[in-house]
């Protein structure tokens, strides 16, 4: 097999993909990843994060991004801006060697670890999609500002919606978060810094019938999950955090997945095809964390480094 | 059960028990943090942490968990220095509060984590335990700049074997790294940069018999696996690094272990007795790594939380 260029491949360069990229350089694997968006992922639509490991006060996501790229530098890791289409085995006769069709060509190697992550869940309800970019959008730190002295929703209670709510305030004059329970998700500390927050009102036990306007948000129809009363408010804004949505499509097929598309993995970050590894948010899990995401990454590439040992030239 | 002072009780302060730390404090969880020796665990014996994700270039130990640790400040979090002896379930009518207790007293809690770590073994033979601090030593970072221009042999072939060995070239005149097997076992990386110094050199196929010396260390002498043939070789300090030994002594008989005392945990960080988790180097798993602690933390305090949810008053 030594005409197989790659002893790995990675397929997106959030925080799992680039720790893979670090462990699998330092293995001195010959590694290369790959990824469609910018490097970074899904948290570089976070503005800052504060519960990792090693930065007291938090840090900006550009720069945790930044410095774990710099890691890579000096290690031979290469890194292509490019989407992994499709992962699929070359031929019978070649069973061990994996092919990531690309735009720009294929490319061969001997593991795949994915590292795709996720993507924010839609409400599917009329007006959200022919109004994303017009008062509906997934990224509060990208489209906060455009919002100044502005009403805004956000939908969700989860950590991700109270982080969101709490920085949307910076430029909202109003910040209402709709949630369908009666109780907030998001981790104690959050809630209260919202809840002292006098931007920040809370309409719970509600979800989300549509969202109004024709060519900008004008308002949200919202419905009372106990009463079932129809009520509508006005906002200009609509940030929609209500989970997250696996980023493995491209795969279908290849590996086992669970029924929301999440990839299921063992202990050792194997999913169902022998040499084809996975991390981060795109897998099946409990905790869904910067700090998990990274040790994930590091423990695929040590588990393709050893598969790659006993399944050598 | 209002007169319960604590939510949960971390013992150990290494890297998993500083995260589990601070997300028991972001979830607003009253939580104290019990060290028998220095915050920082077993990694303050390495002088520098190289593929902690964020870090280019690498960041003394004691930096990243000064960093840590000053995560916890402003969270509530205590942190008492003193040893855990026993832990042990209350009383059979009160079967969810847990007792921790020490030489300053007795501590109750809701929930514990054990995050205690792991020591390095000891090799068994004859002058070894006489000759520790006279020569013998498990920690480079510590004790390195004793045998300046001096000849040391270095015991293992694993990743914290050989990153010794490439420390402490820094003070001695020659290292010799003796290994049993005929290959380390050393990330690629560091295999190459032993190799690549002139003060290294390999002793391979070959087990330590005895430490030889009265009141210093003055050699080993040494077996060969294959051959058997016996020999010695001449040096003034020997620094082992034979693999971990994870310091759970204390939990006998409370939560189950594998044969070498590792805790025995699932998915989701539970061990064997409901309300106490373990995450880090003391528990059976796969990668034992800085990164992988800080992950386990995080989700040994995700379950404690959502476990206290559940068991509330």
């Amino acid at each position: 097999m030594g005409n197989v260029p790659y002893d790995v491949i990675i397929v997106g360069a959030g925080p799992a993909g680039l720790t893979a990229g670090l462990y699998a350089g330092r293995y001195r694997l010959k590694t290369l990843v790959v990824e469609k968006m910018m490097v970074g992922g899904q948290i570089m639509l976070s503005s800052t994060i504060e519960n990792f490991p090693g930065f007291p006060g938090g840090i900006p996501t550009q720069d945790l991004i930044d410095r774990m790229k710099q890691q890579l530098d000096g290690l031979g890791v290469e890194i292509k801006n490019v989407e992994a289409a499709s992962v699929a085995s070359v031929a019978a006769s070649r069973p061990r060697v994996y092919r990531v069709s690309t735009p720009e060509g294929d490319f061969e190697s001997r593991s795949i670890i994915v590292s795709t992550g996720a993507h924010w869940k839609r409400l599917g309800v009329p007006g959200e999609e022919k109004l994303i970019g017009r008062g509906v959008s997934f990224c509060g730190t990208c489209d906060g500002p455009l919002f100044r002295n502005k009403e805004v929703c956000v939908i969700g209670g989860g950590d991700k919606a109270i982080e969101e709510a709490i920085f949307l305030t910076k430029y909202a004059s109003k910040v209402m978060v709709i949630h369908r329970r009666n109780s907030l998700r998001a981790t104690e500390i959050l809630q209260e810094q919202a809840k002292a927050n006098p931007k920040i009102s809370f309409i719970l036990d509600s979800v989300v019938e549509a969202v109004i306007g024709e060519n900008r948000v004008e308002g949200l129809k919202l419905r009372h999950v106990h009463t079932n009363l129809a009520s509508a408010v006005s906002c200009q804004g609509v940030f929609i955090f209500i989970g997250i949505q696996p980023s493995t499509e491209f795969l279908a097929a290849v590996v086992k997945m669970d029924e929301a598309g999440f990839i299921i993995i063992d202990t050792e970050k194997k999913t169902s095809m022998p040499g084809i590894f996975a991390c981060g948010d795109c897998t099946e899990k409990h905790l869904y964390q910067v700090i998990t995401a990274c040790a994930e990454g590091a423990e695929a590439a040590h588990s393709a480094h050893n598969y790659l040992l006993h399944n050598g030239t």
